[in-house]
């Protein structure tokens, strides 16, 4: 079989400029999660098909890479002629599944409640286009086994921190985190009418709202069968009709007696955080706010950069995921960087590592290759000198096109040149 | 389906406890290695299987996690009723064929010579046992496009460099850098008597030396049909009959005009690494290291710790590599440390990140869950305010089991803990 030069099919080399940007970010988030005493865990990349085809994924089920079995198994499985039969592993499409069966694993071992900080590659089979990757880095918080609303209020405090840090090397200093309650958009949907089964195609409509506009989710509510009355009612709610200043006012005109305790906690999330962030950060309820993944049963957040339009991390509580592994529930609440997205941006305003002050461009000895053992060796120890005061040093053979190598060379982060000729 | 707790057989799930250690030990050696002006480049962790069927991996060529087309592809191969059509790509199952396509496809945006850095898992579907697992980290050196000797010097002394960084952690101060030739294996094998065609077995006995001594790798010559004599030139050249003290000294009773070269290369080699390097580093001529890989075509090395008889690092020349790719060949020479290794000697010195005084432990704030709201503000306060101190601090409710969970945060890193009892 032929060699194949490029990598596979929406999938990255980074070199070594690439590399240096994305040490650069992922040590401001890993940093300020550790402040925020968030600690560092690692689970196999590969996960048993079952996990990862248990319904928690929604459509990323659909975009697994699958592994095939070894050996004898997967001559058994051959044999037998079943397609499904032949996989036994595949590799994660998210760090939230493989978080589950970790926490379901090891509980025993780790603190009450756990703050976990994961930071690491995912896989979807999606159709690549410009920003979406078939390998690409997610980091993420989650908070085990606190249901108290401080896991929401640190989540949130912590994750604009890491996001002003890193969108603060391309001069971004306005975030927003919008933020709203699984609970509450249930609520709103049955009390404009809707049927309780027809709740989660609603949700999946509104959650369009920024793309296609009120018109276009009341046009497809129509076509998706509501009646006018529930879509009217159901828009009202959200513009002129309602009150979304806050969670409790919104809740206010909504007929659930259960929901006011939900609309103070949210409130209470809010106000906290917003006091507990710096003024660039803008917390704000948003009964607008869906979020795609199925397992969410209480608070939703997104952030979102508002001068640039777009979205770039969003988390939210899960109580009963865990459960499904551990056959306990265990109540859970995370957050997720969306990571390449980041770079992107900080690509996109022509940020690189090199113009980070804090990074020392290294020094680059050039030997002519005529020259001598000796004078080798002077080199070299010369490059062990510098070493030991903390540059970083390479020491090369001279190429006969000096300035083509120095460029180069310069693209990779040195920034200074000792050209050693023979004698 | 059923959940499954465990991670898959042969991989690890990691603790903030084991992580931290991890980190410890990958940033020696990426602040080393970084030193020496190597620089950090990633490839996608899978790869085109076509280029890790292409016989350059030996052996790990049987161990790999094949991955499934997907969609039509997928149902037209299953139609086509061939089981290696059903594959695509695969995980990796070294850091070396990665990078021989990464440089073949990247080659004109780099320097050269280019010195590459990566970190990362392979993969490799092999039978577990104590310390050896499906998927491990490898942290791999590279030099490529240097075909002069200051390759072999810098990776010697850089590698050394980062090993008695990590392993002096656990007091470890003496390493073994055991350094041969390819074409002085082949030199002395083709002068005993051997073959031409038998020289490849006949190196792979040899490579069982320390495993099995002389008297063993005799033994097995013979039984795979060397004459005595054959047998007795060979080993004689490595015992009393030979002169081990240098490359030139060995070489020299060999008939083959083109060894002095070779000879005093590698003599350089380990003269100017002896010099380069810490006193209780040994960098040591050895004519019975093999080295697997059949892709080395020069020098070749391999790391000891004696005081606990085992191997650490290896590494080597292997300069028609990335010309398989390109159709050019470019000469390359790498080093790979066994990152899993170093990590199970420090655990079993009992070296933890929280020995390491330059680890600053976590502060817990534990916060009564009845607290009022005020209460807990000053909580989460109090927590920003240390934070910009450059503590690490978690706010957590309080559990009726505080000891427990004192407990078990220290196990994870907390050093310090304040109680917060509502009023």
């Amino acid at each position: 079989m032929a060699f194949t030069k490029k990598p596979i099919k929406g999938m990255t080399d980074f070199l070594p400029a690439d590399m240096a940007l994305r040490n650069l970010v992922l040590d401001d988030i890993k940093r300020t999660y550790g402040s925020f005493g968030f600690s560092q865990i690692e689970t196999p990349m590969m996960e048993h098909i079952e996990n990862l085809t248990s319904k928690q994924g929604g459509d990323n089920e659909k975009l697994i890479f699958k592994v095939l079995k070894r050996g004898a198994a997967l001559q058994r499985a051959w044999d037998a002629g079943e397609l499904d039969g032949l996989v036994d592993n595949g590799l994660r499409y998210d760090l939230t599944v493989p978080l589950a069966r970790f926490y379901a694993n090891n509980k025993d071992a780790l603190p009450s409640p756990f703050r976990a900080l994961q930071i690491g590659p995912v896989w979807r089979a999606d159709q690549p286009a410009k920003g979406r990757f078939r390998q690409f880095v997610q980091c993420d918080i989650d908070v085990l086994d606190d249901a108290t609303n401080l896991a929401e209020i640190e989540l949130i405090t912590a994750t604009s921190a890491a996001l002003l840090r890193a969108l603060g090397r391309a001069g971004i200093e306005q975030i927003t985190i919008h933020v709203n309650d699984r609970r509450i958009l249930v609520a709103a949907a049955l009390q404009a009418g809707f049927a309780e089964e027809d709740v989660a195609g609603a949700l999946i409509t509104l959650d369009k709202l920024d793309k296609i506009g009120f018109e276009g989710v009341s046009a497809e509510l129509l076509e998706n069968g509501a009646s006018e009355a529930a879509v009217q009612a159901y828009l009202g709610l959200f513009g002129e009709g309602g009150d979304t200043t806050s969670a409790t006012a919104f809740c206010s005109v909504l007929n659930d007696a259960d929901l006011a305790e939900v609309a103070a906690n949210l409130d209470q999330i809010i106000d906290s955080a917003t006091a507990l962030t710096a003024d660039g950060v803008q917390v704000a309820f948003d009964p607008t706010l869906v979020r795609g993944m199925g397992y969410y049963t209480g608070p939703i957040f997104e952030v979102t950069i508002d001068q640039l339009g777009i979205s770039i991390a969003g988390g939210g509580r899960y109580d009963k995921m865990v459960g499904k592994f551990s056959g306990e529930d265990v109540c859970a609440c995370g957050f997720s960087i969306g990571f390449e997205r980041i770079i992107a941006v900080l690509r996109d305003a022509g940020v690189s590592a090199a113009s980070d002050e804090t990074v020392q461009g290294g020094v680059a000895i050039l030997v002519d290759p005529k020259a001598a053992g000796e004078q080798r060796m002077e080199a070299l120890q010369h490059a062990q000198q510098l070493r030991s005061e903390g540059r970083q040093v390479a020491v090369l053979p001279m190429r006969k096109n000096m300035k083509h190598q120095i460029a180069s060379l310069e693209a990779g982060g040195f920034t200074e040149f000792e050209k050693l000729y023979s004698d």
